[in-house]
């Protein structure tokens, strides 16, 4: 009876223990996750107050403007950039070398429908795709055959595109709620569409511009070119003209006459611009955040990506300002060329890969300076679930400010991580107002909202200090 | 022996038959929600597609404009949203008669620091506020004296207020993620502090512009008036120039020359506009969906609130395009003079209320047509509990399209309905860029945009079908 009080007794102590143990945890995680929801609350109220990224992004659009790739707009970019990141604080501020195409769209192309029976000659807004051939000064008239996918050009076959201008018209759908879905549903028309098309003969493509709306305004973009097809002439069409083009086929044969004036140039030697600030306890695990600094050359890539370039940019001064210094290394990246041809990320993730870094995790803002929704997450196969549940345990310091975390692609550029086992993180905007701007020359600063584009930067920022701090393991 | 097994054979049964109950109705119930979601899709995709509401807005903004209450341009919006309602499939349109406040704001004011020792005279971005009397033409012209509450004015009283323009300088808070709030917590300035200042004597009042933002646009708005206190002239002035008026404070004194010319006219009829469709089988159970038709002088009240305006009308359409016809009664309410009398929202809940009408549901768009965010509630205290509860058993269909319920205000139009103990629902949309536009000039259709605006009308329409097809009950 005595030991069995003893054993009862000292079970009694041993439970007390443990209860109190896990109390306390319970208190301390608590207390943690208090203190961290008050910290994620002053970045918040630091971008709101004091950010600078609204300015930044003016300097960027309005002092530099475009930047396409291999352009004096870009290069200005690049040493802009620099000259900004070394005012910053970071340990070291350096440019990665890396080499990317060169294209220039030469004067505006123009295009019009030519003596149709129904309406007469007519102008079409017309804009050339990057990375494609002129017509010449004369330009080319042809009647268009018009086909809702690629796989529609391969039925028709020579016969029924030789000597034709091939005119891809499957709309953006508009009731997908993510605007990127909808725009991943149809731009493999204008991605692939050359290829097909001139291994049929087609004389030029015109590619329904990538929009949900109906608009006068045509939309650029970057177009696949492979050796073993000739290459020709790609436009893009405003989605009104499109539709036009289209019910005026129903009445007959639609002649057009596209006239372009793109040139292919030789490669040229292009940077990222790398800010630095080495990790105090873990410096072998890096963080990164980036942006593409390069833009299309028709507006001033204030959306795509100017954003995610400022927002990559006020990450550190935030956490400086409010005092924290990362335990793991953390990198700011402006990658080059994102937008035809990928040079700069390649040459990111090449070096990065071949020196056996680690990117704990990798952020990239490319879908706009709208107000945050979250981040889309992806990762390998072995390790992904764990650091998923990982981000996902943040969710309630996270979701006061409307973000939260779901699987799916995270940036072109940071792709080729995947196989360093971090996680990759793509920023999630609002997407609804995202493709009335996209590649066009509607893209400019005063599209872009203060308060929007500041939230975003405190989102990222927020969450680059949870990884930091908790690390994902 | 037998009967206690018969017992427990009955006691199976009984348990198997319970169980079955119980799965069918969770099948029931879950195939339901299916169907529900089903349906809710097809209003988002209906509304992306073949909504009418941007065109409607385009309409209300663009031809018929501005239409402040008692003007002629609020008689054309009367006029012409009734006969838009007549095309609609409604049982019933109508006019309800109400009387509104006339003001007239007359030709521009304007103002400028004069003669100031650090930068001589300079002119400053100001309106006037609504309901207010004019300086007369020559104008005042007088030290300000600067304050950030009503309170601070109690505090100076007449020995520094009398002669003086009083200049309401209390920011709005940026840091609040839900600029409501944020527009909360600084509007007494514009409200009530005409009141206080003429109470001690002031010549005018002079009000920091209610927005976040630093820029140069001022803000009107309405202003309270009460018999006890003399009408002075009230003027609101751009973010820009209160920060300029009051560093310049700082080196000593500032005086300020006004010119405006509002006039206080004598009331005039106007209408609210309703169209109704009797529900087949609770018609005593109305849900009503309103925004107000009236807005402010100096823009076309596009987000405020055109948006509430055809948010409102397109609810109907789309559930009659969709084959469904509603159980309970609906009503799309135009409500006339929120903005600065509130005399449309008062004779309608004083009609509803005389008539013991029991409105069901009320949810009021005024918030903007920008992304959908949810639902705020409030209802009578000893039903809104269960009220609040039914409506997030809803959650698992509007998630998907970012909707959420949160308890709060809902309408100022439709607030006197509350004792009638149905629930009171507002809209709420992504608030970050409302107040760049709310009571200005650049309230203007260009600023709503098309895919955001279709939303708010589907995610509106989703509840009625939820409320009309579940009751709350």
């Amino acid at each position: 009876m005595e030991k069995t009080s003893t054993f009862y007794s000292d079970y009694g102590i041993v439970k007390r223990i443990f209860l109190i143990a896990i109390l306390l945890s319970f208190l301390v995680s608590l207390s943690a996750q208090q203190e961290d929801a008050k910290f994620v609350k002053r970045i918040f109220d630091q971008a709101l107050t004091e950010g600078d990224c609204y300015e930044w992004l003016r300097h960027l659009t309005k002092d530099v403007g475009p930047r396409l790739a291999g352009s004096p707009g870009a290069d200005a970019a690049v040493h802009s950039m620099r000259r900004l990141m070394d005012t910053l604080g970071f340990d070291t501020v350096y440019l990665q070398p890396c080499t990317v195409p060169r294209w220039d769209r030469g004067a505006p192309a123009s295009g019009r429908i030519v003596n149709n029976a129904m309406i007469g000659t007519r102008p079409l807004a017309v804009v050339s795709l990057g990375n494609t051939i002129g017509t010449g000064p004369e330009g080319i008239t042809a009647p268009i055959v018009e086909v809702q996918s690629l796989e529609e050009v391969e039925e028709l076959g020579r016969p029924g595109v030789a000597g034709r201008i091939v005119f891809f018209n499957r709309p953006m759908d508009p009731t997908r709620l993510n605007t990127f879905a909808a725009y991943g549903g149809a731009v493999d028309q204008r991605g692939f569409g050359l290829i097909v098309a001139a291994r049929y003969g087609a004389k030029a493509v015109l590619v329904r511009s990538m929009t949900t709306g109906n608009d006068d305004v045509p939309h650029t973009g970057g177009v696949a070119l492979i050796d073993t097809v000739p290459k020709i002439p790609a436009l893009s069409v405003s989605t009104n003209d499109a539709n036009l083009l289209s019910s005026l086929l129903g009445n007959g044969e639609v002649r057009v006459h596209l006239q372009s004036n793109g040139r292919i140039l030789p490669p040229v030697p292009s940077y990222n611009v790398i800010g630095e600030i080495r990790g105090t306890s873990h410096p072998e695990e890096i963080i990164l955040v980036g942006g593409h600094l390069d833009s299309w050359d028709i507006g001033e890539g204030a959306h795509d990506d100017g954003a995610g370039v400022v927002h990559s940019l006020q990450v550190f001064p935030l956490l400086k300002q409010l005092g924290y210094r990362p335990q793991r290394t953390f990198r700011c990246v402006l990658f080059m060329n994102e937008e035809n041809g990928l040079a700069g990320g390649r040459a990111y993730w090449e070096a990065s890969n071949a020196a056996k870094e680690f990117h704990l995790a990798a952020i990239e803002s490319d879908r706009g300076g709208f107000t945050p929704r979250g981040f889309s997450a992806q990762g390998r196969e072995d390790v992904f679930t764990d650091y998923f549940s990982r981000v996902n345990e943040w969710l309630p310091i996270l979701e006061p400010y409307g973000l939260m975390f779901t699987t799916g692609g995270s940036g072109a550029d940071i792709s080729g991580l995947k196989s360093q086992g971090g996680l990759l993180l793509g920023f999630i905007p609002d997407s609804q107002r995202y493709f009335d701007f996209h590649h066009t020359a509607a893209d400019v600063f005063e599209v872009v909202n203060k308060r929007e584009l500041e939230l975003g930067a405190a989102s990222i920022t927020s969450l680059v200090y949870l990884i930091d701090k908790y690390g994902l393991r």
